[in-house]
């Protein structure tokens, strides 16, 4: 005789998405809102070292903060500076170094772990924090435009092993994401470019309006305008809450929608050795997909035409030697391994409106990579 | 100017939670039925070197079982053996050795990670698996009293580190828990009995009915006698399955009922260098925190020698020499950073009924101690 029980329950999340600037000037009252409680919580603050170089104040400023407000919190310890950028994810001993930071100092599931820096950094803090005792409240500070509209707002964290992107992880929402426009300021341009690529994805697979928009202002964010930045920021960062808020946050289920461009990016990443950043290669992959669309008959050349251009006017680069050749095409394979079950990738129907697919052609790919390669080689003539 | 985006969604869980006989039985149905869908997934075996000793027939059983259902699963590849017991989760090189196994075997999120063993084990391949791909599909195939009563139909996984139990885990639910009865025939009498604890645990706290048809056939369990144990377990198994749907899953507050005994038990299994198993020191703090309730005139003399008493006609020893001396007191703080927050621990306010409360006094932890150590002394006089 067997007896089979059902298991059902919900686990609700709630957290806020602030944007601000100057975060830790002494009248800014938004991160103490964020960790006040009924008690006086410890916090560790961990910052990435490409943040601490360009902000050189930012450590005596949070000393400054902490201090003022001790009635509310207390730092666990000076804020601990990590290698930013991919390599916090590559390297096992920085990851190692952080969750051991939380044993040393004594950092429990009601204290705070707050992140500081680019993606990767929140990333691989992300990771440490929520596998130690079973899940310390993080609170990210996402530095750059590619976190603050788009990886930071989102429930997961990760770190690199075994050669591939992201294979330790958890899906574990933050208590807390701080947006302070002033980092904006010291980044270079390419990071300033970069994270622009997931507010164009986002745009094309959702909101004609949003791409729209991003067309219009495309010359003023490539001059470093701070406003249309600021608007574009929020705007880009709704629109990834309301997709994760929607439909299966912890992505139980093959799909993964805003992984558009996605699956030649993580591989370009890994080709270049991390030499193309992140927003880079999902604008390639953006590209490379749209082309495809263009080449199915999906969407028109115009349309096609207006995606390049976008990119084009804020500066994108949108082909890599990279690109050619079979390896390429494994970048779908490991894709699939990494989402699970069945193939599922995102193109066009239209400018604001992705489709599902669940196979591409490998010579249709070629072709896109020809179709890129021609477009490149055309605007050097011009420009040159 | 200021913006703030609230971000709020739950995340839903459904698992089964089934009780059997010789689940791997050509005839048997259960676990084909688990893992069932609409592609063949991969499934990666995992199991305690402890069953895979005392049942020479399991692994020859999983691959008959695999070959006539290769059109539902098909093996990664033969099923693995690890070291069980504590050591598994204390030794990084083991946990590792699972990370590495689903990468090597292509493991994704659609395949499936199946753990069979005592509560050591699936807390350790647990972990692995919810890290891996953020997160592979985990079933569950408990083979001792303790975890198939307990710990399997729950959602954490961990390992030891920094010498902290549990330092290292999360809260992921698994797929599926698949309970052999057939497994309990072959424990020693130690592992039988030990697991009774976190049944006498959670019937103290919350139903004094069970805990009374747990007094009525405490003897038949000590006997062995498998229907009253198959009963209790599905008992048990519900509780606290109950318990972990109706409110807080994931923990996020301070508050733990289902921990009733167990901030001394912890404590004690270091102490004792895991001499004392977890059942065991569980039975030890449940009398030690019973002996308070009595001491701080929350329970009657009578109500603490019923405890005492099901748990002797059970075979427990209720006093360890790890309990005397300032090292126990130790483990109130652990307890506490492990939990977060206040400290809250569960004592009786009547049988059947818990009451949490923030603080313990030393000094009658002391007399409980040695309360427990006088009742030993005493039934030791008699029974030589």
């Amino acid at each position: 005789m067997n007896t089979i029980l059902e298991q059902t329950f919900s686990v609700p999340f709630r957290y806020a998405v602030a944007f601000t600037e100057d975060l830790f000037d002494p009248n800014n009252s938004i991160f103490v809102d964020s960790v006040r409680g009924n008690r006086v919580p410890k916090v560790l603050f961990v910052i990435d070292n490409g943040v601490a170089d360009t902000h050189p104040d930012l450590i005596g400023k949070i000393k400054t903060y902490s201090k003022a407000n001790d009635d509310v919190f207390s730092l666990a310890t000076d804020p601990i500076v990590v290698i930013g950028g991919e390599a916090c994810k590559n390297e096992e001993e920085i990851y190692q170094s952080i969750v051991e930071a939380t044993h040393l100092y004594g950092i429990d599931r009601h204290s705070y772990v707050v992140a500081i820096g680019g993606g990767a950094v929140l990333d691989m803090v992300g990771f440490a924090a929520a596998i130690s005792h079973r899940g310390i409240r993080l609170i990210r500070i996402p530095t750059t435009v590619l976190s603050q509209n788009d990886s930071a707002v989102g429930v997961k964290n990760s770190i690199n092993a075994f050669g591939k992107k992201n294979y330790l992880g958890t899906f574990t929402p933050p208590v807390a994401v701080l947006n302070d426009f002033n980092f904006l300021k010291t980044l270079d341009d390419r990071d300033w470019r970069a994270g622009l690529a997931e507010a164009i994805k986002v745009a094309l697979i959702k909101d004609l309006s949003f791409f729209e928009w991003l067309e219009e202002h495309a010359l003023a964010l490539a001059r470093r305008e701070m406003e249309p930045m600021k608007i574009h920021i929020i705007r880009s960062a709704k629109m990834h809450m309301d997709h994760i808020a929607g439909k299966d946050p912890f992505e139980f289920g093959s799909s993964r929608p805003l992984d558009f461009g996605h699956w030649a990016a993580h591989k370009l990443e890994k080709l270049s050795n991390f030499r193309i950043r992140h927003g880079e290669a999902v604008a390639i992959g953006i590209a490379l997909d749209s082309a495809y669309s263009f080449l199915q008959n999906r969407i028109s050349e115009q349309d096609f035409q207006r995606i390049i251009q976008v990119m084009k006017t804020l500066g994108f680069e949108l082909f890599a030697p990279e690109l050619q050749g079979e390896n390429l095409i494994q970048g779908l394979k490991e894709f699939q391994e990494h989402l699970g079950g069945q193939l599922t990738i995102m193109l066009l129907e239209e400018l604001g409106k992705g489709i599902e697919v669940h196979e591409m052609e490998s010579d249709l790919i070629f072709k896109s990579v020809d179709l890129l390669r021609t477009l490149e080689e055309k605007s050097q003539l011009i420009n040159s």
